[in-house]
């Protein structure tokens, strides 16, 4: 790899959100990545926050993702916005032949990410999607506990969570986007597919399931930003379930909620059941993809003593950088896509979101 | 109903067993019943059970459910035996026109019982089985608090548990003809069955579900009475999963497996999430059949207040007999059939037959 990689970067405001959180701040501490080019909604914006970050005033400020793409500078286009501006955005950087880093989902739906995969195998890039749990070090912790028999053979798994919206009270505006299933983010496609990912990065892939979805909070309300409430239809499914069965032969029951945690409680239990010993896996419904911290315990049946393991959660060699978790965990699918080994690209991306198709069509609603 | 209804018991030791700790303590201590005859594997057996429990010495001892059949001073028959002998011992009793009690399951096969209900059904006797789950003071009291509104419309439902044996470490050789799937009393048709009794009795029948079943310990290590150890194929399954909708609308994901639970936590979780607040009910993997302690709390979601309930485990009225948890539920059936109302009937039991006949059919494996 050419390093620096040069980096255009499309939705990285100045003042906050999901690209500031968790993509940007590995970019400026490695050596590997230099930010080149942004591209926001207008040019001012893009100027804005290359002063707010303080980037190398040489970067150039695009408001269309063609310009950015034409730019001889960039190397890799990222693109971190909204779910249904993937495909969009993506799809010139491509065209272009550059590199390609997408979050996930990689579209709105199977057809969007099924042709920015194809664009980009017909094209010399490279291509990533931000499906990092598979390079978490507490998946990879877990995975080892396995696979030093620690539990001996898998028989069952368990896991029962919530997160996301749709639970009780109103809904944020900015967040009512996943409301509408058409948009392509939501419970399933994202709560649902991250967790999902962290499960199969650990006990492997499943050979069979059946899926149940349910929409409960067909209505809801919305907290406008000025300060006034609406209501609205809500398409999207606020309840997946999945039981199936992985490759080893292992079986697993899936629970995941919209809403908010019983209170005082972990907003996620995973039992992994094994022939001679059991792990507890408890934190908050999105630590499994975030790097946050949770609490893994490992009953072992023999000695009948409970140990509670010390489960890292954060990149040890990165710690004095000061950044928080989920930029740990996209750091390390930076540091993979330089490296040019186990990060998932699009092809990846496109066989989760068949998975998704399968789980729309095959799902008892 | 005449009064006392005069009981001739099948089942019931000097020593102890299932019989001595449900079925019998409660009789005794009700004017509506008497015991006038029991059955046991030999005459000297019953006349020494008798002697025992401080029966009415003019308790007629036998040894053949034939000729307890065919006293006159018997008005119900009692099969407290293991699933293998219900057929076989309910229906002489059936054949002479007695009304006849069958602990649970009703028989070793849905054929089994659907012969035995056919027979109840064409005679004049009453039938009864041992399905307490609706009748238990902590079903009640769960099902009042949603009717009461104070969870809203009931949205999903998740329950967690474990039970039964199959678990690590060698099984009772009591214990071990539950690993023979023909025996008829397992996991599923035992520890799922009563646990499903609960749920429905609380949330309403399942309108649709798919099942999962595994045998994930398919060879087992047997603990003899001589304190040898022999090993032997096990069929039954140690892992039932089942995803559904209930008639209402809400959803269900249920997953229980053999053995026991991660140290030091509740060998059942069961939440139940509605519309503006959630139950949370843990306790003992049985604790739902048998009466034991129950912690549940109620999570309103506007007042953001978690309130544990006092939910009452034991029969009120019964506390000063002295009774166990379980004698305590299984004499609410005993009320309820002298009451006659709200008792399971062999044909509730062969309703519950055909699910665990359309399980086994259905369930992946």
């Amino acid at each position: 790899m050419p390093s620096p990689i040069r980096v255009g970067f499309i939705g990285l405001s100045a003042t906050g959100g999901w690209a500031n959180a968790s993509h940007y701040p590995y970019l400026p501490q490695s050596p590997h990545y230099k930010i080149t080019a942004l591209c926001n909604s207008s040019v001012k914006s893009a100027q804005e926050s290359i002063k707010a970050h303080g980037l190398d005033p040489s970067a150039k400020a695009y408001d269309s993702a063609e310009s950015l793409a034409a730019d001889p500078d960039v190397d890799l286009v990222v693109v971190c916005v909204k779910v249904d501006q993937h495909y969009r955005l993506a799809k010139p950087a491509l065209l272009a032949g550059k590199d390609v880093f997408v979050e996930w989902p990689l579209g709105r739906n199977l057809q969007e990410a099924d042709e920015l995969c194809q664009l980009a195998k017909s094209k010399a890039g490279r291509h990533v999607v931000g499906l990092e749990e598979s390079l978490a070090p507490s998946t990879k912790y877990i995975k080892r506990i396995i696979d030093e028999g620690k539990i001996g053979k898998v028989l069952s798994s368990s896991l029962w969570g919530v997160g996301m919206h749709s639970g009780w009270g109103p809904m944020d505006a900015r967040a009512a986007n996943t409301a509408d299933v058409e948009f392509g983010g939501n419970l399933l496609t994202i709560g649902t597919m991250h967790t999902l990912e962290t499960i199969t990065s650990v006990l492997g892939e499943l050979k069979s399931y059946t899926p149940l979805l349910a929409n409960q909070r067909p209505r809801i309300t919305v907290k406008n930003d000025d300060g006034t409430t609406s209501t609205r239809d809500k398409t999207s499914h606020d309840q997946v379930m999945l039981q199936g069965t992985f490759e080893s032969g292992a079986v697993l029951s899936f629970h995941f909620r919209g809403g908010g945690p019983f209170k005082d409680t972990p907003g996620i239990i995973w039992r992994i059941y094994g022939e001679k010993g059991e792990l507890s896996i408890e934190g908050d419904g999105y630590a499994l993809s975030m790097g946050l911290p949770l609490t893994v315990k490992l009953h072992d049946f023999e000695s009948e003593k409970v140990q509670t393991l010390d489960v890292p959660v954060l990149v040890e060699e990165w710690k004095d950088r000061k950044m928080p978790p989920m930029a740990h965990m996209m750091g390390l699918v930076y540091k993979a896509f330089y490296e040019e080994k186990g990060y998932v690209d699009f092809e990846g991306a496109v066989t989760r979101h068949k998975m998704i198709v399968d789980i729309y069509a095959r799902a008892e609603k």
